[in-house]
């Protein structure tokens, strides 16, 4: 068997495992999880290899620090897996991983086992053909991450010494296409809440009292309708407080990234666009921030017709933020417009409930520059350097708490099913991964 | 026992029937009010009396017509009830009718089996001490009052000559309160739609795609919002079409209904009124059309946060209809308004449920004027004649039919929880509610 062929047959076993964080009757499944990545950490020789307990599911972690003129290397990623219901969707059982015209099917191929594994494999082979590594790696692997990571911040914060490095590597992000790698050097901030608007003790009749009384839906639509202007910007004021300029120099390093607007409308259903004025739709999503509705919910829901006045009514609201945006701030700015906005006879309250800053990574930086040239040996096109609009909150953690410049080089495409039913990871990718990952780390070898 | 005593144990039984119309477990009980109506209507020595088959649930006929040179009376009233969920609610069980202070407690006690049998004993009552009526009665009573009435509008279509009478007597609506009688003398018409509003084949992920697709809820709320301007007033081109101006006259008959505001909004909860501005609350709810939210649904409805961008979201909207205000055209003109109003990438269709009419009577009219002054012999204070928000489709029916004047002659009061836990019915009421009918029909021997 090549060195390769053992490689994907340890993934499939690791993919075989149903890790599934938010599911309780899980929870053993997880810690094998675990127990496999330890296990296959210290046939890999990297050493201090340790199960680490927190108050949810375990981090994996391990460490080789043999090098002290090199730069020490945090790798993140999480080896839990979301859901895979509804199991009839799958065209192979999820956790029965079957290779299809190059391929791997499986809950978690992509998101992030596959990853995961790219990390450990090339440490594998660059200990099998040098007895050593040519920088200090230390991986911190956690079970949470499909569940936002709940346990992971006391983590980081706690074992601060014990993570310290100069570099996080997290492949957990997309590709542009199969043959063009990107570094994401962007994500936006988030925050989100829930809105309640409550006008009367119990739902009232709309023939008895329907004209003179408030109606929550209605107040709730009042208020939800007043946090954008007709050019689709938010109007809230302080708002787009700490937002950066779109500079032309932006402007033209988005242009860069592909965009085929037609294919995007076919793919995802849309008869067309919507955004705020003035911006291309990857600078709406890389540059802009947004406040959406996640959910609204009032009144009768059933079948036919009940003709009541909802006496509540809510929304579930998220932003995403960019540039220097503070999530508190927002949210207080927010409850200022509620308060102002809000009709007679409304009660609103807001109730947070996720917060985190965006990152801005600069593309020039050593770390950065280095991992493009890595992939350009083994990718067809130039890397791209793209400003995601997702959110992955734990990188700013790792940039506040250990000082690290987050390299977010993914090697998952889009196209992926991620979350979804035929969820399946390029096995191409897995390969050239590990090459790539291998000629990063011995790019730094010869500084 | 007294004729009283008899006419209660009566009603006591009558009300020991779950005859629940909108579930299906509950058939045969629906079936057995029928029958029970059918016996004790042929036990008061009315004739043709007949069970008679519709597609849903059957109606209850009865007559007496042996008063050549008197008007024919059709009293309609139904003998269905609403659900008695939820049971732990009730402080007695909802089908074990129990007296408590002079009120007696049951699922149906007000709405509307014991007014039902106010006609029923009134009769009855008349034969025992007359041996005849002093006008012509034919009793329709329906068992799908409670289900929006879906077989009534055929069968009185199909049985316009059997029906055929001067006035439809309708004992369903509340009086002012337990001293001040009330025939309602408008009804607002309804008409109620679903909206529905879709963007994208699937929901999308608020990071990946936010800022630069459309949102089902947004658009639905940017489309709920536009239906009302700034002073509560419906927003809608023509919508206002028919709607008769109020004059003052009008404004002075509605200022002679006692109305509490303080009382109002401590019952309710509400720490607000709110309306259409340039009317009293009971002129917004008698004499102006509203057009009101009843639920509104989009997106992510559980507990936390899931950031998607919803692809569908829909609205259940009814409005209230004054005057000559026309259903089918009202609808029509809110459709044009939705179509110039959804925003780019909004797909938006509009399902009509029920239409209906609004009603407006003459007080001045022979039947009204003779029906106040029998409560008057009653009652302590002077019958009013208000005008109600709720509206009662079959009314229109009757009166297009049938040619015949409608008389909203109700003994109920709006505090006796109808559809709600602890529904009850005055005793004092149902008594009086007795005397008030005899006296109206011998009012018409006079003449």
């Amino acid at each position: 068997m090549s060195k390769e062929e053992t490689y994907i047959n340890d993934l499939i076993d690791f993919l075989s495992i149903p890790s599934i964080s938010t599911d309780a009757a899980y929870e053993a499944e997880v810690r094998k999880g675990a127990e496999w990545l330890a296990s296959d950490l210290r046939n890999s020789r990297m050493e201090n290899v340790e199960i680490m307990e927190t108050d949810g599911h375990p981090v994996v972690y391990a460490d080789w620090l043999h090098q002290p003129d090199k730069p020490v290397f945090l790798v993140y990623g999480h080896y839990d897996v979301q859901p895979a219901d509804s199991v009839e969707l799958w065209t192979s059982a999820p956790f029965h991983p079957e290779i299809r015209d190059g391929k791997l099917f499986a809950r978690g191929a992509t998101d992030d086992k596959g990853q995961v594994l790219i990390h450990v494999k090339a440490i594998a082979s660059l200990m099998e053909e040098d007895g050593e590594l040519p920088v200090n790696i230390k991986l911190c692997l956690e079970g949470e991450e499909e569940i936002a990571s709940p346990s992971l911040v006391p983590f980081v914060k706690e074992h601060r010494d014990k993570l310290a490095c100069d570099a996080v590597l997290i492949s957990d992000t997309p590709m542009i296409d199969e043959e063009t790698p990107a570094i994401v050097t962007g994500l936006r901030g988030a925050l989100a809440f829930e809105m309640e608007v409550s006008t009367a003790a119990t739902d009232l009749h709309s023939g008895a009292y329907g004209g003179a009384v408030p109606n929550a839906a209605h107040h709730l639509v009042k208020v939800l309708d007043s946090f954008h202007d007709e050019s689709g910007r938010v109007n809230v004021e302080g708002f787009y407080e700490g937002v950066p300029e779109v500079t032309d120099e932006l402007r033209e390093e988005m242009a860069r990234i592909p965009f085929h607007e037609e294919a995007l409308k076919g793919e995802l259903g849309l008869t067309s666009l919507y955004g705020e004025e003035g911006y291309t739709p990857l600078e709406q999503i890389g540059l802009r921030p947004t406040l959406e509705f996640n959910g609204i919910t009032s009144g009768y829901q059933g079948a036919g017709v009940k003709t009541v006045i909802p006496k509540v009514a809510t929304a579930k609201v998220s932003c995403r933020l960019t540039g220097e945006q503070d999530p508190s701030h927002v949210f207080e700015k927010i409850r200022e417009h509620v308060e102002a906005t809000a009709p007679a006879g409304a009660s609103v309250t807001l109730d947070k409930q996720i917060e985190a800053k965006a990152v801005t990574v600069d593309a020039g930086n050593e770390y950065i520059q280095k991992a493009g040239k890595a992939y350009e040996q083994f990718y067809k096109n130039r890397t791209l350097y793209p400003k995601e609009g997702g959110s992955i909150p734990i990188v700013e953690v790792f940039r506040n708490e250990l000082g690290a410049e987050p390299v977010l080089m993914g090697f998952g495409l889009q196209s992926e099913n991620m979350h979804a039913p035929d969820e399946h990871f390029h096995l191409s990718n897995f390969k050239r991964g590990i090459q790539t990952v291998k000629a990063y780390y011995k790019s730094f070898q010869e500084d």
